[in-house]
């Protein structure tokens, strides 16, 4: 806990939590980081694209590596925990063997990812990416809100912005990648748990729809006569819900609306709305979608409407691997905790490192499900328990059917 | 329809429509209008206020009139009947009066209103209301988005801020007020006939209601745990819709929406939007009102979130007269067309000169119902109907019990 109050010192600004990629206060943590590391006994090295790497070796040296850890930016405005507890927490591990001069057959490394949120560049997972060796070159060019490219930035940080495939690791180095991160969400506190095993991190659909009806005037057209695009979004609203609401772990959601022309005597003629559906498994996600544009459509056909269905983006889910999901269920239960399985409604490091490891999340209750937020809050007592779990989790890690 | 042409041609703009109050346009129509009223044997005259004002004398001089007219002011961007044909129209009617060399047992004065739209400084029905004796004098503070004040506008155009009151008339100088307006809505094209009977200008109310619930991941907060205020807000928009259409002749309307913070994302936290109901019977709007009031606190209710109601605006009823809309349906009678009396959703100068007459409306079939836009259009067959149905009101108008 107190390694999150340090590291929420270094902030963009006064009074709240911001760092971003490449920034100096990213500097600032890499180096708390790193220094935590040693203190653990693990090496501890910057890569090529400024994720903090550290590494605890093994029963000998060069031996693949379980991967643990998390990402060290932030969010605008963000809360202590989102990203850094999985880090401190990692870190907490290998100081917990270290100290009681334990080697495993397999290396640990902690990563603190340099970006997961994408605040600077608009791209997210761009650290883990990297490491995955899925970075994508022409970000290289993307600019951030004051016109810096992110090319430059990585100069003026010190790096070489065409070594990136440097910081890229090879699927034989790594055993699994395992985070512990908070649930961002209001599920572990609803049912009083203090952690849960992630399933999946949800694949999401995200579409536009446009409704086109007739605008009028909203005293001289009789309610018969009228095509009025606002009551026809909100039957599709209702829909959207009515979806979300029809299979367990499925979500959607309507998160902007606007209607046209917007007077408060004017009868709706065209509403823009926005649908986020997710689901921890494709065809779920898939089964939402089609529901999603069938219900649609009929309430466009029924009130004589034109509508048009944009599919904007879609990520496919991130499974996590079951045979890590049972060894992270069994150090739970050693803790004498029930277990929780649920999916991840955020998108995680994982979603990048799944390209080179299976993977595996542990979640941590936090407070009424806020997060990038300052309120985000978690418990001191959680927090010890999750750490314990997942260095059960570490000790008693093997991989099936693997000497 | 070539005097509405030719009116349409004093425009702020090249290319549309926009007369406002006070402007060099204006006097343009005043003049114009002035030269027809003389055309067809009246006298004519700009008021204290701007009105221009003829008067064809009776039997004898002086006697009290049958008040006739419209608007000469029109909104930005408008249409070329909205206002002007009712002038036009009531000229006409004179015009073949006078061809006949006939004087009837009372005056008839045709007045072109000078602001009914109130575009220029916010407040509408400035002329007359003026007329009518219910002019408020705070008005002349009223800056336009120019920064001119109402009280320097008159004086640029040659009136005297401080003589307002000499517009005024007195109840006994008028018999009746009676005006020929297109019905900017969809109903007599709906039910193919050129003209109906206005009953009444429909009282309004309009609300501001919020719905405030809890914000959230739209990933990570499951469907159970949410308190979204737009799928809350949808219900109320289908609720507005649901009691719109629960008696004859009221409308309820939701124009605008605004869901907070907006984003693609995130559950919706707070949601407000407005409410627009209007009725041609104060009773019935009042139903509206309680009855929208307790269906958005059932769903504010039942999801467990806070709303918060705000009445912003009431209008009552302007009733037509119930003798005057006799006269109307005899005069449509005679001209073969099946009687439809219709209540009137706008707004229209009968709200002001009510307080000083009875008043009549003859409403006038537009293509499509639309209004306020350049689109606006009727028909020439039209506009010969009822104008033949008004010059019939006025030759057989009679007041009860009057000798």
């Amino acid at each position: 806990m107190a390694r999150c109050d340090a590291l929420a010192q270094f902030s963009e600004f006064a009074g709240g939590l911001t760092r971003i990629y490449l920034s100096s206060e990213q500097r600032l943590a890499n180096d708390l980081v790193s220094g935590w590391m040693r203190e653990a006994g693990m090496s501890a090295r910057i890569d090529a694209v400024g994720n903090v790497v550290g590494r605890y070796e093994g029963e000998r040296s060069g031996l693949p590596c379980l991967m643990l850890g998390s990402h060290l930016d932030t969010v605008r405005d963000a809360g202590k925990y989102d990203g850094m507890l999985g880090v401190v927490a990692a870190i907490e591990c290998v100081h917990a063997l270290n100290g009681a001069g334990r080697r495993l057959p397999f290396a640990i490394e902690v990563v603190g990812f340099a970006d997961e949120e994408g605040v600077r560049f608009g791209a997210t997972l761009l650290g883990s990416r990297a490491v995955a060796g899925t970075f994508d070159p022409t970000v290289l060019d993307m600019r951030d809100g004051s016109g810096v490219a992110l090319r430059d930035a990585m100069k003026a940080f010190g790096l070489d912005p065409g070594a990136f495939a440097r910081a890229a690791r090879k699927r034989e180095e790594l055993l699994a990648y395992a985070e512990l991160h908070i649930e961002q969400g209001p599920v572990l506190e609803a049912e009083d748990l203090p952690v849960g095993v992630v399933t999946a991190i949800n694949g999401f659909v995200r579409m536009a729809v446009t409704l086109r009806g007739t605008a009028g005037h909203a005293g001289t057209v009789p309610m018969g006569l009228r095509r009025d695009a606002l009551a026809a979004a909100a039957e599709c609203v209702l829909a959207v819900e009515r979806v979300g609401r029809s299979e367990l772990n499925l979500v959607a959601t309507v998160g902007r609306i606007e209607a046209l022309p917007g007077a408060i005597n004017v009868i709706p003629g065209e509403v823009r709305f926005t649908v986020d559906a997710r689901a921890p498994v494709n065809d779920q996600r898939e089964r939402a979608y089609e529901a999603l544009t069938a219900e649609i459509g009929a309430v466009a056909k029924r009130r004589s409407l034109e509508h048009r269905i944009e599919r904007l983006h879609d990520h496919p889910v991130t499974a996590c691997a079951p045979w890590l999901m049972q060894q992270l269920d069994r150090a739970v239960g050693a803790e004498g905790i029930a277990l929780r399985r649920l999916p991840s409604g955020a998108g995680h490091d994982g979603i990048a490192i799944c390209a080179i490891a299976d993977i595996a999340m542990l979640f941590v209750r936090c407070k009424r499900g806020v997060s990038h937020n300052p309120a985000e809050a978690i418990d001191r007592a959680d927090a010890a328990i999750a750490t314990r779990v997942l260095l059960r989790f570490v000790e008693n890690f093997t991989v099936p059917g693997r000497a």
